[in-house]
């Protein structure tokens, strides 16, 4: 059963400046919870059915699972219904990671669908960083990581000062513009950082200033722009098949 | 000022069996509204506030237009908050198209967010038309319409007997699968169809029986899956890529 003060704590870990206050986050849905066994989260509890823990009961063992009913788990999600279980997480500290091997930089991509849906297909795509503006979406907020589908512990998310690191880094800066080089014709070094803007304001000025490669996926119809995230997925992928 | 039976009708329209009786559809959102001048879709109401009516005369003098206020707008649509603009259009008579270009075919893509970011993809690539099983997403409905963020106008989607289409097109059927030819390595004949299955079944046995390539998006990283319109968008640059 979830108790009166756990439930308020659940609920709470749904804002922002709740998590930064108890230093945790909420991973919400069965694959999501089952994926956190790979990672060196330090899971605090796991709330779930009995079902999912008979189920599970020796890849969870390690952690402080409580039962619970599928209708209280739904009461303690602003996110999905029928959601079996739910973990509690401690968010880790970590460091700005050094710029090396190849990387993605987001500039005000404020969505946290579109930020767990980059990270879900940097994972595919085996990128472990991603840095990004401070007026980012949260990396922990529970959209975030339910669009994540399991991605979110293998994937480093970083809010920092983004054009004072892109300053900094001594590889080519690739960044997405309406108007660059063509993808399908771009020499990709091995090493570098993918820059990607919001889809309202694009790469903001701050930022492009240290772009070294402005590039671009080539249209051949009507429509105007793509999602950040499906952009992103795209030249990925012509980055890989050059560098594999 | 929208009257009592015109929010009834937009009400229920958001409802795929009143679309149906009705021969009706709805376009919600001022990009998408303003989309519709470039189409031969006929309109049969555009409803939207007098700024929007006042800074857009030129474009919707055609069109039969009802002042309303955002707070009207708003109660008429179950999608958006801030909602400056809705239509009523007919849903157009179509057949299906026949088998030539460049296609894609869904089997069984019952989410309206994903058909509708399959048809913005579709559009980007230049991808005319469409053909998905019946049991597939609504094109018309109220969320794929706004997904397609302006594309709808220009991708025809035909919901049809898939196996049965693609048992009598004479061009080769590029099926995605988890394991295939690498689409980095595969050479497209500038004729053929993409086939994408939904993310939880993937291509079912009917439509694979016709599958003459298995492709695959190659993985570098540890998840597992991709979302079917980011598989669909990568694909098909791979696919431009070669045939522009």
């Amino acid at each position: 059963m979830i108790s009166k003060n756990q439930l308020k704590l659940l609920r709470a870990l749904g804002q922002k400046k709740q998590r930064k206050a108890h230093g945790l986050f909420l991973v919400e849905g069965e694959k999501n919870v089952l994926e956190l066994v790979e990672t060196s989260l330090k899971v605090k509890q796991v709330f779930a059915t009995s079902d999912f823990l008979a189920k599970h009961a020796s890849e969870l063992r390690a952690y402080e699972c409580i039962e619970a009913t599928l209708d209280e788990l739904t009461k303690a999600s602003s996110l999905v219904s029928n959601n079996a279980a739910v973990a509690v997480v401690e968010i880790p500290q970590t460091d700005a990671p050094e710029p090396k091997g190849m990387m993605i930089a987001l500039d005000g991509v404020s969505d946290p669908g579109n930020l767990g849906t980059i990270i879900r297909i940097a994972d595919w795509y085996g990128i472990k960083h991603i840095v990004a503006s401070t007026d980012c979406a949260d990396p922990y907020n529970p959209k975030t990581i339910r669009a994540t589908m399991g991605s979110f512990g293998r994937v480093q998310v970083t809010l920092l000062d983004l054009p004072r690191y892109l300053n900094e880094a001594k590889i080519p800066v690739y960044g997405a513009f309406l108007e660059g080089k063509s993808v399908h014709t771009t020499n990709f070094s091995q090493q570098g950082i993918l820059l990607m803007g919001s889809e309202s304001h694009g790469v903001r000025a701050e930022a492009e200033h240290y772009v070294t490669d402005k590039i671009t996926i080539p249209a051949f119809g009507g429509a105007e722009s793509l999602n950040v995230a499906m952009a992103t997925g795209i030249i990925m992928d012509n980055y890989r098949r050059q560098h594999s």
